[in-house]
């Protein structure tokens, strides 16, 4: 059974990670996963929040945002409104988790990290395409400010790789990175966040429909597996390594 | 190795399932997990939001809150913030998902029923406790509507039961139910929702120190989902089913 | 003539004070007047805000809230509205107001009280049960800051004992702590807070129909000063005084 | 003993009121009592709210807020702090009670008036001021409505007059009509709103210092009933009447 | 060919300026063009905000607003709103740039002046009226804080004086000093800010219908050029120059 | 003299204008003028706003926004600060103004088109080249319309063409399209918003040193008249025209 685009149920999408799109953030990407495009940038200040000072730590947190035309429908504007929507502030707080869990803050000294990630264009997979660029910005960042020696150039601030990837399962088929039609579709959702050596930092499924089985969440698990490794292979291949 | 409360690995705090707590709701319930006590009402009132007029189809909502003084140190009030927290969004969210999983809306038909949990003192667990209460809040509501026959008196709005448990890995041990002061030392979190017959609404899993990994998961998995049960258990006690 | 409940026109509701309601506070009272429930806590902080540093005096604050479901038919959360509504700004002002006539900011030294009164149910006077349970949990506050010597054992931060009570007129009689079907049909409502010595701290009398006489008024502030007698009672019993 | 201004203790300030000061509004006063300073618009539309629709009957509110440097230190717009004060809330709400108070709204018709009283200079009294003004606005906006036929020329909207005064204990002493700087001294602060038939329609008394007894608040009450009477006289006057 | 109130293309309205309106402000103007009423408040403090300490060089800023009732028809309050509109935030920019032009940040020292011009009463060039009255409260400020040694007796903290004017092409004629009847029938409007020497500090022009020619806007211009030189008059007249 | 870039004087920065950027919108144009980089959608719904239904006419409007890291340093969101600043507001208004200058909303009938232009990149400028590009999004989300018989295809609801550009005073010498290097250091800035026929749709100078004076103004306009013309050009060509 052949998907909309042609892809098996175990591919991702064509994946491209451009590097250094801004001309002032310290770490910039432009992430595609097919047709979902998140611009993410790295903003480094050196000092932490107040609560952090003289910890010796640094800290790294993460806002994600829609364009109001990113999607099918025009959406307002959470800034027009005046507040920002549950889904913001959810997606937003895993991306920061998700940066966070391999970094060292102790080598990365007391400066902070912003990720800003805005999807220009949406198709599905906002917050796992925002997580694995994310990370590419992130490491851009980290490396500006150790040949500046903001941070200790022989410092290891990153612990390890991190990337995400959607799957779920669509009539009965468990899929890999679904695109916005097959999401809508899908009876169960989950969002699994892994480091480069395959272990997990997040694991979020949802039934959207049925409640779903121990051996369906297994299933997906493998297959979320393979597509962070392959995506790992995208981010180390951006970076030149 | 025994717990701070003396509890073994694989057993939950003491569970209390207090219905009809309030006089004005259609359903009401004080639950409690240990120290951790929620107050669940289940307000019914005819009529669906706008866009889902006509649709013969009904609606449930979910909105949670803690009191400021339900912590050891007491929060800002998010009324006078005047916007409210990513995590009181990302739980609210959390469950409202987690009982709409058990809903039929046809057979609910054009009601909405809005399920407010407030927590009243936390100690851990207070997203699980709501569910778990609400649960029972919302069987009371559509039961009092079916009484007035607002809800057809044969319809089955429940296709099933729903209840909510933490596990953890603390000190390389996965728990059962933790405590705040678990909860904070723990190096995963993982927060598992299950139907009564033992299926999965929702899984979130979160290292919060290094990953985890697969036989990890497999793990915690295995403890919430026995930790389900025995909460199935209790509500259908307190439901007197 | 007799009311909805069998109360005499110048009987109190059933009053309870129960004290150590809550775990984390240093002082928590849940309070009822009937079927109002007010849970109260005192939260101590050492340090008082900017604007009094380097005084040596204290400070004490208070908020008021309800839950959304403490009324008949449910209520938007002010946090979800992103503002606090008129009511809420007044009685919490009322609040804070009538604690501190009866505090030695000296005495209390630079430490900070926050009163939070959050209504779990109400059914009328839900902010002269607020005063009332407050001025327990307040003692309880103090007593608990003395014991660890935040306060010295020795100071008297509190000058006296305060209550408070409503009073309106039904159908022209002068009736004792209003239940909610009766303070709709008030032609005039009264709130008074009274000293355990029989002043007065406050007086908030409110034509809702008719204008009203002198006489009136005279005769609902005996009503009051009767009620805040016997609350200032149920208050010292509750402290075991 | 004479005051800072040399008035006696039952003394008004000199009051002004002057009528159609807004070319725009329907009816518009221009009150002071000495250097307060108050514009009152009565704005009348057709129609009421929507929860009032088809009742027959019509609607009045009010609005108050104080200019950022009506005081002697500028204040931060509440438009800019994005919220309003607890202070404004309560005041306003006091205006719109004390107004409705001698409105029929059945003779009003479906109408509605709002009343803005903004504060061009304050010097204490302001609440008071604003009640006293507002009436004449009224006054002046139902007759602009008769005058055109939307009010019916021989309803009688007004059952009555309102008017307000501030009383005040300062130094042990009860006096009238309190300027900014005994406000600031004054152990017990009440403010009155009268009809011109001398009966209550608010009475808010607070005990800033030491609680008050009963014969000081049968003391102030005198006052201000005679305070009440001459602001009656001047609203007359103002009206031609 | 005449206009609506019998004034010439080329004349401006009734000019006043009437100063020390307010007793408590620093400087104080009611200003009026015609039945435009601006109340411009000058409130000067010593010190700077924070991003401009120890630079030795003061701050101006201005804050513009309306009274709902000073247009013909209510508009809502922007603090019930809980937040300030587009054309609000403009007109404030627009007059403290005006102002902060003709200001000499050295001579007048660590002090901030904050401009209040809240528009009364309006019948067009609010914004124009607004800038040439606050310009005069402004003097008015840094006069009183030389007395006082706020600033130094000798220094010149205002490098020349500003003044505004509206200018607009109605049925084809160019107007100067537009009355509101006149505005919204304008099909270029433009707001033109002047120092007392003729040269230009904002000049912003509209095409409100068709988009206008050089020449047209030449001719504007003009008026404008000679409309600020009368008003140039009237603000030395009014400091008694 | 030569510029940082090394332009001339007279010269604009290399302007790209892309069509059809976005998958989901009915027009999009990524525009750049140099590193400046803005996101221009137009999103055509069927309806208008409530006060303009039943009038047969559209309606246009617009929403400016920068990304938090276009700039040099990162911005606030404004989602986050939960208010929108003057700046962007003000923006949002002239692009709005701007191109409803060139629409004929009969030809329109009743539709809505919102121009989002969202800056990705900033280097001075970013509201010209919003505007600049938002013409081509519209004329491409209105080509759209016609095809599906939304507006008739023998419509023109295109009434001329529009484009904007900055120019400034820098070392006394004007220059066409300003840098952000160079705006920071202009002593007079002006945007200026031209119609295909050089006609003016807004003018807007500001003096950011000392004022200018009437032949500056007029040396700012000429050059800007030269360098509209040069983008209606751009604007052509992109569209093929």
């Amino acid at each position: 059974m052949s998907r909309i685009d042609g892809r098996t149920a175990e591919e991702l999408r064509p994946v491209t990670i451009e590097r250094g799109w801004s001309k002032h953030a310290e770490g910039s990407v432009l992430v595609s996963f097919g047709d979902t495009k998140v611009l993410c940038t790295a903003s480094l200040t050196e000092g932490v929040p107040r609560w952090r000072k003289g910890s010796g730590e640094g800290w790294i947190t993460a806002e994600y945002a829609m364009l109001p035309r990113a999607t099918n429908t025009r959406g307002d504007r959470e800034s027009v409104r005046g507040k920002i929507g549950g889904r913001t502030h959810e997606i937003s707080r895993l991306i920061g988790r998700s940066l966070r869990a391999v970094v060292d803050f102790k080598a990365l000294g007391e400066n902070t990290i912003v990720l800003d990630c805005d999807v220009l264009q949406a198709d599905g997979g906002t917050r796992t395409a925002a997580i694995t660029g994310a990370y590419v910005a992130l490491a851009d960042a980290i490396g500006w400010a150790q040949e500046r020696k903001l941070i200790k150039p022989k410092a290891q601030p990153l612990t390890g790789t991190v990337a995400a990837v959607s799957v779920g399962i669509v009539d009965g088929v468990p899929l890999l990175d679904l695109r916005y039609e097959e999401d809508v579709r899908a009876e169960t959702d989950m969002n699994v966040v892994c480091t480069g050596d395959g272990r997990f930092v997040e694991v979020q499924g949802t039934a959207e429909g049925e409640p779903f089985a121990r051996e369906e969440l297994n299933g997906l698990l493998d297959l979320a597996v393979k597509g962070c490794a392959q995506l790992d292979g995208a981010q180390r291949s951006a970076l030149g390594q």
